[in-house]
């Protein structure tokens, strides 16, 4: 039996133990054929087969309409900031932001190198706190799509609601990637990081509409064209086969344990548990985040004063309760409760905030 | 004792059985963290130590002076055919591209659309079958740098000298990184995918000359800058973790075997045996390439008609000799033997190739 520690990490993050044995068992000499995968052709058969089942779980875990393609990239979410307007902002169009939050001033940060960019709505005056309602989303003529993120990881909230404004959505959805429906019909691309719940670092899954890529900008180089990719079932050049490897396996168990429906309700019901002993604390611990949009992967909470979170995290560490630490540009503390997160980890939390605070408060 | 194929891929390729062994043993429980290492932040003390040796070991087995960084990026060897003429192509130069086989073709497509880009030497002429003297390159007035693949992987061509042209090179050397010493005082930029001579795919490593970085384009998105990269250490965003990790173990292995010099006099010798047995062959193997420029990294070689060749792939198939199948675009046999295949693999080959010749020819 392998040790583990309950990891909270925000991402690269902790995986289900049955994948990381499964391929720790098979990882030098690869269905008996004297080589690792990560050794061999990406277009031999065994690689092949691995990139195509993991398609394939993508399109049916999340529960894809055939409209969409998936493709798997590199250069992680960040890479999408430029990819996303480079081939859809198309001469004579503007693309709307949601700024609520650190990752969504990044992606208006980078596409406005590429076009016509404006704010739609913005979070700063309440401190990214919360997230706006569909009437609180401005969108001018011309706007070819409204770009959210659907979870802040930093700022721990997410939409409660869908935004319903009338142009086509695009959304980073990094760090709540399939552990909620989506309202496809409203999307014409979606990408997200792997490393939160998906797998490893080092590829994107990106989902986009096959209809939009007639009309997307070409001249550029070719590993930047959705279209490219589209067309070489993300084959076009050698793909981070390890990290595919891995997504596949973890796909696998989500089928496995449920699909889509049960990791929302389990999500729902490990930030529930969290929530409840934050709430319960009598503002010992306080989230400032509006309770709508609170996320259910990124639980941030503080203390009543920096010197018992820099207390609280150090001992929390000694109970093999790790990655705690609010990011380093926001502060406090901060439990990612991504889909491999056992509950019996939050669980472990809870119990350990109760008596932080009997010693403490 | 794990079961070894010989492996002649072109990439992903064979890696030490050391490395591969290594990493399987501590891939579920990570130094007794209860972690595995894909598992955990990246900005944890763990992957930063291992980022930072994996660096560390970069600039000290290429043998790289400190004029250089070196960036971690992903997307291939294929993104930096964008990236190059991105970053370095400002307005009022031109780049020159020799043009010298598959590889060199993509580099150039995708530079044209980022600037004025020109052939400064073309092998279409001689079927790719070798590099240009440099008394061949022409270069135009406003050169920002010269172009070059050092090693064409799918026509198994490399410069037997490297090219004094009196403008900066950039090199893609992704098939035969650190395989050979570099006159690094000739180039502004070299770069190459990992999946070759250095680790499983997903990572791209580029040497970048500091000084330049300030005279760099900056108006694009921010994953697309070298600068952004260079002054990050290539922690801008999460970087392929595992490809690094494993990186960074392949690269102790070579400094144990000793370096740049052993890996290259080991591949000019593992070269030698292969064009020794075309050679003496009396014909039956036929290698296209220019004797001086033929490819210590991958040799390509003919038989008599494609119906031998499709015999002779199946008959090595059926002893373990795996991977010897010609690029698909060219057909024929190639046996892309890197840093990490045993002397003994090429042995074997030789082996067969005399004994298949002695049954067929």
């Amino acid at each position: 039996m392998n040790k583990r520690a309950h990891n909270f990490s925000a991402g690269p993050c902790t995986l289900p133990l049955e994948c990381l044995e499964e391929a720790q068992k098979e990882f030098v000499n690869y269905h008996d054929t004297g080589m690792s995968l990560i050794e061999m052709s990406h277009r031999g058969k065994h690689f092949v087969e691995v990139a195509n089942d993991a398609m394939r779980l993508c399109m049916e875990v999340f529960e894809v309409p055939d409209e969409f393609s998936v493709l798997f990239l590199q250069g992680g979410a960040i890479m999408q900031f430029s990819m996303v307007p480079m081939n859809l902002l198309v001469p004579g169009k503007k693309a709307g932001y949601v700024h609520s939050g650190t990752w969504a001033k990044g992606a208006i940060t980078d596409a406005k190198a590429y076009g016509d960019v404006y704010i739609a709505w913005n979070g700063e005056q309440c401190g990214y706190t919360r997230m706006p309602d569909s009437g609180e989303i401005e969108i001018q003529d011309d706007t070819r799509y409204l770009h959210i993120t659907t979870n802040e990881t930093i700022e721990g909230i997410r939409y409660p609601n869908w935004p319903d404004v009338g142009v086509p959505l695009v959304g980073d959805m990094s760090s709540e990637y399939m552990a909620r429906p989506v309202p496809w019909e409203k999307f014409d691309l979606i990408y997200g990081g792997a490393q939160k719940n998906l797998g490893p670092s080092g590829l994107c899954v990106v989902f986009v509409r096959k209809s939009i890529l007639e009309h997307t900008n070409s001249h550029m180089g070719r590993y930047l064209r959705y279209d490219v990719h589209e067309s070489k079932t993300s084959m076009f050049n050698t793909p981070p086969v390890f990290s595919i490897y891995m997504l596949g396996k973890v796909l696998k168990w989500m089928k496995k344990e449920g699909g889509l429906k049960v990791m929302e309700s389990r999500a729902a019901e490990k930030a529930g548990l969290l929530y409840d002993t934050i709430d319960q604390s009598g503002g010992y611990y306080s989230c400032p985040v509006d309770v709508a949009c609170r996320s259910h992967m990124n639980v941030v909470f503080r203390l009543p004063s920096e010197e018992l979170e820099q207390q609280f995290l150090a001992e929390a560490g000694q109970n093999d309760l790790m990655h705690l630490k609010g990011h380093r540009s926001v502060g406090g503390c901060r439990a990612s409760i991504y889909n491999a997160l056992p509950r019996a980890s939050v669980e472990a939390l809870c119990s350990f905030m109760s008596d932080f605070l009997s010693r403490n408060g």
